[in-house]
């Protein structure tokens, strides 16, 4: 199973905030950003493992500003890193101005997502080749990142968490 | 106002096909992808005028393939040809095969979107300049099928829609 | 197979505008009607051919006006020719004042449809009997169109278009 | 104000139904129903009275059958009666056999509206004249319908609704 | 089959109002509201008869006041009698003051609902046994309500409705 | 402004998995989860701070089983601290078995809200007093939680977390 970069993994979306996407405030309902994000990520997961993949945890998602009425959104989701048979995938969140077509960043949110065959069984998948400076740093904060979700659920006793222990000393 | 290249206004979006997309035979339902490609065509039209954009006319959309549930579909559209306030945008519709990450083209389709201020009135929009071989042909294309619709719609009378005329001599 | 009229082929459908249909100016987002006309029109192609229809193209929608939120709008769809296995249906959209019940038409479109079988294969379909002056002249216009279609997608040698020929001399 | 008859309140809505209409027995979800059914009949109400009208009651709806998905609906409603400021207004559902054509009646709904004037206040509305047989049937139950609900809200003594109480001698 | 209390079937569903649920007036749109009491009202059922559970008929919705944008509202409802193998559920709709807290019914529903298995056919479900003071009289009343519309049905002679005859004397 | 108990602030939902809310394997669509979650979470947070709230972050969610079309699924959200102007909500998910009427929790979820006032500017919110086993282990967890996320985001020194840091020693 050869590497892949991840940039390979790339999905794009591009859509326009219409009313039936907002809340009472007029900005983007955060339910709606969730559920458009887990749908690019999961491409992205798709893409680097040529297998259906299913979400399995949302591990960090901030509302950095109201993305409003009528704006243009653009998701953009890679696949940070691989193990074994789950991917963490990473979208960072631009709008658009209309006017002088600058984008800013406004969300950045990290999801799971596992590989399965269609009995909905794990399997593995290709490892990631990290690129630039910010795919590398990505790379390597995932796994603090796993061993935090681990520590956080029990799954992992702090102590056993090199990675993560190594930020307190 | 400055020409611009027709693929500076290139927007695209990814998605995947849920259950409630779809029509009685398990393949997207024609209506909603008539209503995704008027969005992403519509920010084509927007960065390429920097303004606000609405739907003049739907002038042609041909649905050469089932796109089935659970299948991962790429729009691509870019304005080919601007006419004073009005601009056509072409999208380009791509399946995508999960297990090769082969990608074919199933359907075409063909907006018109006019440039509009605050007060829904037209403004003029920057000239495109076609740059690969098949810029070029929708750009020559395009003003055929411009007199097309004039004819059509009885505005323009068929001798003088030069362009459309010397198709036929 | 005998013949039946274009009226009875008529397929009706009214409905109020709401928020969730709108666009981020508060008329009908374009990509709905678009949608919904998809769907009335593939009844009129079903109540002509007793088949499933499925689209095959858009041929031209223009929009005329906004249509605004809260709106009685009316869709009235008939199929206007029939060509072996498909049929081009053309419906007009109607807008409702309120106060006066007075109805004014704001939009006509031109969908394609073909008739399928349950493994969606297509098959012969009734001639269209068109009855009034309205349904004559849409009759005979739909080969013109067709013609364009065809010569458009390279399928037809413009030479050979001879009712689209016709116009030009 | 001139009484209108029930036919001129007539709103007629034919649709296909979807995937996203269903519950998980692949029928009409019957919530959907409901909802579309709410939608034509305010159609009707405000054609009656040339006002914005709302849903004061739903009064009584059966679901005598299941609406397989893929179906062809038509949804009929007329004002059946008026009493000052609201109007009771009847739908028929009927289903269409896509082969046959023919068409079979599976639902009945009977809702209350309202009109008010764009600040919510109610105001008169014309009277009915019912013309056929049925309209004339539905006319005369309307009031016994008014007076049952009265009775059922405890706002009329069972002995008070002359109309009802004749029923049971 | 053992008898259960009204109160062991109680639904809650608490949800707050987003521009999609609303009509042109700004509240929810009763449509929406008829909806969601009919998904909530079956899972009362389906507690109540450890079964899949469809709607038979809605008797009576009232809607007393209009629910606007934004607000949290609660739907409530409970099995209030069971019959053979049909239940009546009523549903109370709440609205909550965002600064005081305080609720305030804004709504009521009446539903019947009956058991089914897998394939569609009827069984018996446990009665109910009431014990507040309201749910003995929504229990009471309930066979009126069924007689009353037996007999709108005409499916019951007005002078065989006891219950409803002792009513008029 | 008095602290208040976390279980008066709890917020309960539940709802029928229609094949609109699904995945293209029959299971709750993951996005249409998190959408949901964020709603329940934002009324525990609202009857918390008697304030408008808006979502800031989603700091995990995990997916534990599928959730299957047609299931009764509940969602119970209860604020589990509050830290000056923000509030952390811990919402559990529910499946009931239908036939036994037993429930089992499938996912949990944590997301952060603050409260607002009608400018967006956050205010102060009333402390949490927790009462259960469960709601005090959340509650002391939170702030470790909290300084995780700082720490992630790169606003506070690992050193600095002191919470955090005693859990590596």
């Amino acid at each position: 199973m050869k590497a892949k970069t991840s940039s390979a993994s790339l999905a794009i979306s591009t859509d326009i905030i219409l009313p039936s996407d907002t809340n009472a405030l007029n900005g983007l309902f955060g339910g709606e950003l969730l559920a458009r994000v887990d749908r690019i990520c999961c491409i992205a997961a798709q893409r680097h493992s040529n297998s259906i993949c299913v979400t399995v945890s949302v591990n960090n998602v901030s509302f950095g500003k109201v993305i409003p009425l009528g704006s243009m959104m653009t998701i953009e989701a890679k696949v940070s890193r691989a193990f074994n048979s789950s991917m963490e995938v990473i979208a960072d969140v631009f709008l658009e101005d209309r006017n002088s077509g600058e984008r800013t960043k406004v969300n950045e949110a990290i999801y799971t997502f596992v590989a399965v065959d269609e009995h909905g069984k794990p399997h593995r998948v290709p490892e990631i080749i990290p690129e630039t400076k910010l795919e590398k740093m990505r790379f390597k904060n995932a796994l603090q990142r796993k061993q935090l979700s681990l520590v956080v659920a029990g799954k992992l006793k702090p102590q056993d968490a090199l990675e993560l222990k190594s930020l307190f000393e």
